[in-house]
């Protein structure tokens, strides 16, 4: 079956999309909480703090998705959707950090950028050995991995 | 050729991505006729409605794609694409109703929730189905269409 | 290896998450600079200039992303992969020109559709060739490149 060696990406990717859905969901509850009827998107601020929360992530989202799958792709699929899960669990930090207070937002910032930083890595890594296979056909990730 | 079996998953991508272009030249018309120059958001009310519509388009777009190809990819390609157009036209009915009006956003807002869920629905049953192939070999959804 | 036909894709689509995220940091700076505490995106026009930039950039990536990859997969990724480069180099003279001033703005902006209508343009020559290959078994672009 195709995508068998993606699955985990996958299951990580569908995962995130779910906390997305959620994040414009809490969205929608604090709109009724503090009475900020569409399309106004000023209001209270613990108000503006969620809505600023959620954007941020919609703003983020597709950059991770791109880290994810390129680091999964060509690096091992393992160890992306571990750093997958880092990201998903960083993002819940700096939402509920961020409804809190605007201070309570920073953790979960530096740990979305930990999360996004180590992806970028493996990416570069896997995607710096995609092209040496490509066109020098040399598998350095291949290589390493009979040494273990 | 690669891409064979995700061929329809393709079309509707492209489809809904020149719907998202489509409606960022309609907040950019809205800009024209109600005279609200860049960088400014705050408008007359319809501007402020049609620039909503077209940012809750951008929140949703990368959670609509991930459903779309995690469902297409590990259920059936078909019936993902047939959930993708309900979606498209969801969004169509969303944003037309939310220009006209706030309440008007109502249906279409319904719309694409059931257009998501169901495409979330498949997509766990694909997924589901796809890790018991890989970790389990077990393959349920072929089994169950040769039933038919 | 698996995704070696699309490996240029993927180098482009890490170059363009980098320049998202890099736009996200200029936004970030412009908040110090301008003394603009979150949740606030309202401050001083230079500051406003920025953050539309930078949001405009956020809504337009995931049509940009599904153009490139529908184009390198159905079409030529080398192809695909020199318009996602314009497309980069777009955003970075629409944003440089966003952040002097918003009529500086526009020729960037207009590169960008440029980008997009060529990604686009390719994208659906590649889909056409491949409904055609998967429904009817005929190759046009197999058989034109044969030509040549």
């Amino acid at each position: 079956m195709m995508g068998d060696n993606i699955i985990l990406l996958a299951v990580i990717s569908l995962f995130s999309a779910c906390q997305q859905a959620y994040y414009a969901r809490l969205v929608g509850r604090s709109r009724m909480k503090h009475k900020v009827t569409p399309p106004a998107v000023t209001g209270p601020p613990e108000f503006e703090r969620t809505f600023r929360a959620q954007q941020n992530c919609v703003e983020i989202y597709p950059i991770f998705l791109v880290l994810l799958w390129t680091a999964g792709t060509y690096f091992f699929q393992e160890v992306a959707a571990a750093f997958g899960l880092l990201y998903i669990f960083a993002r819940h930090t700096y939402f509920k950090g961020y409804v809190a207070s605007a201070k309570d937002r920073i953790p979960g910032f530096y740990l979305t950028l930990i999360s996004l930083f180590l992806l970028l890595l493996v990416a570069l890594l896997g995607i710096t050995n995609g092209l040496l296979k490509t066109y020098l056909d040399v598998n350095v990730i291949k290589k390493m991995s009979h040494m273990f």
